[in-house]
């Protein structure tokens, strides 16, 4: 192989560490828990916003962008709000720097304090409540639907490339409604928009639900999630809508004048999804070659590799290679021909499988006579020979294939991994070996507090859809009543 | 008019910010100098990055992404760029809130304070050429071609909506290269691609150009950049190409094994345009009414606003002008349909033009039995009946001629401000009334210094292309000879 992978049932997390930097997705920078994005996970990420921002224009929404900074003031407004992030986050004090009067270099200047320290953004609802207050008069003035596009931090003491991140990208969309019924609805709407970019685009089943009061964001009523299983049987939180009821209108005095001319409170949502999904990407198709990309998310589909020995050989394959990428490309498709002259074909494979790539197309001097193909579809590593003619169809086609096959396969994992379980000595066993756990529970954040204490395993979910059907029980640690299953898992 | 904008002869600065906030493209926040970005404005710059984006990748740069923040170590390595960022720059000094001892409120964890101070980016150069420094080893790992979208931060004491805020949206190019030749080669070819996105995309005419070592970007060795003339006679800088050297490659080390087996430092160039540009379009082409927005960036390029007295009339012309707009939809224009039930035609049409859309289309009762439409383009307010048959092409053509038509009257208003002059004592004279004032200088930071302190005006550049002709002359202040005249003018 190109590049050494550490074996996933070796050790889980050094294998997706070293997948995300031997693949080129990114690596840490020289700031301690921030990473660099590297072209070809950059790539990857675009594609994700692009395919997001559709969804979110689709369902009326405009971008729009505020400040990064966050007076200190503003922050602390809504008070678990601040409670929730003012330990991790990043403060400036000074706005100027001076030369060191002791030597060389420089040093903070003490006379460019701050009258007030300015927080980076860890997300932005206050600043972009004290915004709204500005716009919002009337009942006319709402809903209003807007994403940003935008970096943020939270200053993280362990980080992990993609999943935890002090800097991290990210969409927040935030929305102004005038009744409680319809912010509700949205915040619902926009958990599906994303359950159904990660199943659609992502090929990564969730599941869709509300999280517990003790899982719920600062700030919010209530938290809709989607949930997803990586390889190694831990859950992901892949994107969080919120019901934020007036909490925020409250705290910036954000009100509307109704049709009948009274003073209403507006009702607020939030919803993000970040470069996490990145590392979800990577942890749920990945194998030991390396990454497994979805179509749709492929920065290349096809790679091509020339197979010769003579230059004469080299050249009429290239040749034929360029009309066959022409014809590739106008179905639609991205096309990348492997041309180094100084790496050998097998090496070129294991860089291509490495990366991901869904299709590989090798040609050789019997393919040229034979008007052949080699074909390899990265997701099952099945080689097939196919007629030149009408390759760009087939591809187009096989994409297809590739995106239901990763999702099925996905699917499939989860689901060997998702546990009823109603004893609490059962529960205790399976945790240790990872997967969802479909339990009753009494509702009680205490009894929620002790399991995790007691197994590191949270609940993940009150699961919304038809995961599981709604039935009676007893909760398995403290016996009392229940009205449905929930999903305990350790987490990401 | 829907909302009173400041007469542009009676106060030029006033009538920016009416427009830029009137229009719903950008106020400020509540944070100092930060400005919030509204949902037409963000449209606007998110077509402007759409088609920067494309331009960058037909010419082989790929995007990636590098940390908010820089070590105070790194931004100091290069003597000249701490030099011109150090008085400017926003510092992280500490990593946590907590509750305030003395009562309510929180404070900064004095507990908390990071070992080394980061710098919020002002610019990218440090960090990526620390990144780069793990990346090139070999001639092979070169040209490394990377562009960067991001927000940087530089502490502005006077700030202006888009023209200079302290916390902006641009671009950045960060590109490696094995020689001296390529490295300026690529800064030349990036300043062509802003000329080219300015002309045919702003539709505003610029002047490519070098600046002065005096006004060079800190740290470059060449600074080329495009110049455009504001509707005040003013210069506005609005996109610039740097050759760096190897200024950034020795102060980080990067360092290449050439093919024939020595240590080579690598070449370098940055490039980067911004939200200022803006600022410029708003400049260059709005008029008393408002906006004139250029067909490729204007959010709606065809408002549709019906004509009625009874809900008979509405609801027929708003059926046929259903028709219409898929139509002319189709045909790839975006178009609105303003059916807002509590508002008169004039208020609209008055709303529609300070917004700049491209086009205007009126229908009323007589135009639906007549089978045509009431045409008004922004640009030249001329307005024509036109038959309903056909709309769309004549609208696809329209387009292109208020493209032609908005960059034609921006380039005779700048030639016919721009002046030569060959005495100090035309020069104080003329550059009072503004312009671009053609000069000889004698090529010292002497010459260049004592005229801006005379008279406030810098040299903008000195022409690279066919702007004026060579010819040699003498400096109109110290008499010394000249190859060359630069571009004199007072700059935003």
């Amino acid at each position: 192989m190109a590049k050494e992978v550490t074996n996933k049932e070796d050790n889980y997390s050094k294998w997706y560490n070293d997948l995300v930097v031997k693949a080129d997705l990114a690596e840490n920078s020289a700031v301690r828990g921030c990473m660099v994005i590297k072209p070809y996970g950059y790539a990857i990420w675009e594609k994700m916003k692009a395919d997001l921002d559709r969804r979110f224009k689709e369902t009326g929404h405009q971008n729009a962008y505020f400040p990064l900074f966050i007076p200190k003031s503003f922050f602390s407004r809504e008070a678990e709000h601040v409670a929730g992030f003012a330990k991790e986050c990043a403060v400036v004090t000074h706005h100027r720097l001076m030369n060191d009067p002791d030597g060389s270099g420089v040093v903070v200047d003490p006379s460019a304090k701050l009258e007030e320290e300015l927080i980076v953004r860890p997300t932005s609802e206050t600043i972009i409540w004290s915004t709204y207050r500005n716009w919002i008069k009337s009942w006319r003035d709402l809903p209003i639907l807007i994403n940003q596009w935008a970096n943020v931090v939270r200053w993280e003491m362990r980080t992990r490339l993609f999943l935890r991140t002090s800097e991290f990208l990210w969409q927040e969309g935030h929305t102004a409604h005038a009744t409680s019924a319809e912010a509700v609805a949205e915040a619902e709407r926009m958990i599906q928009v994303y359950a159904d970019f990660a199943r659609d685009v992502l090929c990564m089943p969730v599941v869709v639900g509300r999280k517990t009061a003790s899982e719920r964001f600062a700030g919010a009523l209530d938290t809709y999630c989607i949930e997803a299983m990586m390889q190694d049987g831990k859950a992901l939180q892949a994107g969080t809508s919120h019901f934020l009821g007036q909490n925020f209108a409250k705290s910036f005095d954000v009100q509307y004048t109704d049709k009948e001319g009274k003073q209403q409170y507006v009702w607020a949502t939030s919803w993000g999804t970040s470069t996490r999904l990145m590392g979800a990407l990577v942890m749920v198709h990945s194998d030991g070659r390396g990454l497994v990309l979805p179509p749709a998310l492929a920065p290349i589909q096809v790679v091509m590799v020339p197979i010769y020995k003579s230059d004469a050989e080299r050249s009429s394959i290239l040749e034929r290679m360029g009309l066959l990428k022409k014809e590739i490309e106008t179905a639609g498709l991205s096309v990348k021909i492997d041309d180094r002259d100084n790496l050998r074909p097998g090496f070129k494979f294991a860089e291509w499988e490495l990366k991901g790539v869904p299709v590989r197309l090798a040609v050789g001097p019997r393919d040229l006579a034979s008007g052949e193909v080699e074909m390899v579809r990265r997701d099952t590593m099945d080689k097939v020979q196919v007629p030149q003619n009408a390759l760009a169809l087939r591809l187009v086609e096989l994409m297809e294939e590739i995106r239901k096959n990763m999702y099925a396969k996905a699917l499939s994992f989860r689901d060997s991994h998702t546990y009823r379980v109603d004893s609490w000595d059962e529960f205790r066993k399976k945790i240790e070996e990872g997967g969802f756990l479909l339990c009753h529970w009494d509702g009680t954040p205490e009894t929620e507090a002790r399991i995790q204490e007691l197994t590191k395993a949270t609940i993940r979910c009150i699961p919304l859809d038809s995961f599981v059907e709604k039935e009676d029980g007893v909760d398995m640690l403290t016996g009392k009543p229940s009205h449905q299953r929930v999903i305990f898992a350790r987490a990401y």
